[in-house]
């Protein structure tokens, strides 16, 4: 699997890690050639279960995504379609593709991230965000339209009905610290920490095999868009697409071994514990 | 449209937002009275697209809306019923139907709001509540009932499970920052903050146009019903019902003209940006 | 009812309270025995309407329940199977068991709870952690599983899809205070607080009617499992449920007989109130 040739973005892979840096000067504008990209980038990962995480962060100082390419926007058709007309659009069927991806997905936010440059993001798995520099808005409403790009869809499985709606219909701005009182990333960082906030988490979550990796993912998504019934269910469908490729019982069997369960100081211990029974396969 | 002849509560509309000031002393029960002029109110804004978002306050310096009018529920039916036979209830119908309107909704809460007060509350899209004077209480269980004027329904899609049941189950008090933690609430604002909080997101939002406005919310509110696939679909939907009816076009024409996207000042400048651009119609 | 014979908790009933205590050394393993004991203890819960809320804790100073035993997860199987052949698996229908009793549950939590022991405390209505003593971690996907005692299907209901991933995905630990502001728990308190308030909140839920416990919980559970016109149609059903078992009306017209709802001072005053119109049945 080849990471070369994008327009937008570089990518580099450092154990197991996809680091992806949005480079398309001046502002990073999410247009037809980052949409290609990002696709591209998709179509390779599926097909990777050596790269078990990747992290979206950008080279730019002041912007991460910007927002979708308004030249693209004032070309929309104006006409009411019908519900059962309804067609996923191209923005969304790429943040939806990037958001299936088997790897996990981090979005590390040093700057500004509006519009389509948002929506992206939270159709990632995990967002970080810079204290000071991260700055995010859904500008839609104010210019006749909606966040749709998923944005409307997603907002709310963040971070609650009512503050999904005030983000989308006040088309103002919020920083690193109300975006996490609101539920919109997981955390705020200072710019100092966010960097080796993020390479611990991305190099931690990357020594795990790659099919409980995604098992796990898939099934917290399909989790709230079933009755807990089914998601039970389900639960029980993807631990054995899991087991049936990764080396699970050996390592319960080790930790059974090593007596990981029967001592204080084990149960103490499990953060390093997870990372010794990594050699088990 | 008019808006007088309420009995429990005024109407002010200014630069397209009405204020609605609830007022039927002494504790702005939430009886038959006002159950009518909600349901009048609702009728009227949902066929006015001059008002683009409402605020409910209280003209009671310490209740905003106290709860539902016990007169009526000692008259309740004592006989269960099968799932199928039951039918949406009154209190329910008017929360829904003012959930619905076209308008984005703020409830300025400067004073208690329990039971079925309270549960209006939860109908509107935004709340914002005072510290030191808001209270607010789900006390139904204790009384030998449930929540059942949509707030069972809509709790836990503002707090998530355990808060929402630990609200509904304790019947105690929450003040304003106890509930902004638990997520029933936005913010939580001190009493000299939450006037001029609302007074610039209402009056932020009027600027919008009105299809916009209605195409963000409806879509918020809908995406939690559904699986995401629906809801990117439904998101298509709301974009083509908001384009028919509003300038995004000529806007997103106007911003590209304007080279809004390509300077990283205008990038900055996105919060007066979205302002700018409302001369385009 | 009898809440004896037991191997790895005992049972304590004081005012309508059920103090279950994980006593089963050396590290209260989530084995056989446990999940037995937790089955058992549901279907007395099941049919008993003297105990009206359960407490669960732990008589070890460091662990809660430590996890489900590896002894048994060295057995799996490790054949992938259909969607359509997926069936709850013992530890999900315990804890799912358990998570629908009429009681409202409390998880106490003051000490460590990782893999399927705080799958088990998600499965409880509501918990509450001591800091300094509580940790959390789901270790599963290290291991090369996943969450899958109702874990995956449960972390987004409370605390958001982002917060969510990050927990299942990183395999490490977080502390109450993260936990509560991630959602996972309701709050995080000092060590000497968690006692009290668990103690004062069980106390409270355990005056109110135990058909009106149930209805509520079983309502907001559901609530979020089906679109709002279903959810605000299944509170009708829930409230007949209640009111053809409770004294509700009678409290109602007590509640109106006292002048509840017209004076200030009543207004101000509910939190005792509910206590006091529990004489009425």
């Amino acid at each position: 699997m080849y990471y070369e040739n994008f327009q937008t973005f570089t990518v580099d892979v450092k154990n197991a890690v996809a680091w992806v840096t949005f480079d398309f000067p001046p502002v990073n504008v999410q247009g037809q050639q980052m949409l290609a990209d990002l696709n591209a980038l998709a179509f390779r990962l599926e097909n990777d279960r050596g790269v078990k995480v990747v992290v979206f962060q950008s080279a730019n100082p002041d912007i991460w995504v910007c927002h979708y390419d308004t030249d693209l926007l004032k070309e929309m058709p104006t006409e009411a379609i019908a519900r059962n007309e309804a067609k996923v659009l191209d923005l969304q069927a790429v943040c939806e593709r990037v958001s299936k991806v088997p790897q996990a997905t981090i979005a590390k936010l040093e700057g500004m991230a509006r519009g389509g440059g948002h929506e992206f993001a939270l159709a990632c798995d995990m967002r970080f965000a810079a204290r000071g520099k991260y700055k995010m808005m859904q500008m839609e409403v104010a210019m006749g339209i909606l966040p749709c790009g998923g944005g409307a869809s997603r907002m709310a499985r963040q971070a609650g009905l009512g503050r999904a709606l005030e983000i989308c219909l006040s088309a103002r701005d919020f920083d690193a610290d109300e975006a996490a009182a609101y539920g919109t990333i997981n955390k705020a960082l200072d710019p100092d920490e966010i960097g080796p906030y993020v390479e611990k988490l991305a190099n931690r979550i990357a020594r795990w095999p790659a099919e409980s990796i995604n098992a796990t993912k898939r099934m917290v998504y399909e989790s709230i868009d079933q009755p807990i019934e089914e998601a039970l269910k389900a639960e029980a469908y993807w631990l054995y697409q899991a087991t049936s490729h990764t080396p699970a019982v050996k390592r319960f069997q080790w930790a059974d071994d090593n007596g990981a369960q029967f001592s204080l100081d084990n149960q103490k211990n499990w953060e390093q514990l997870v990372l010794d029974v990594q050699d088990v396969n």
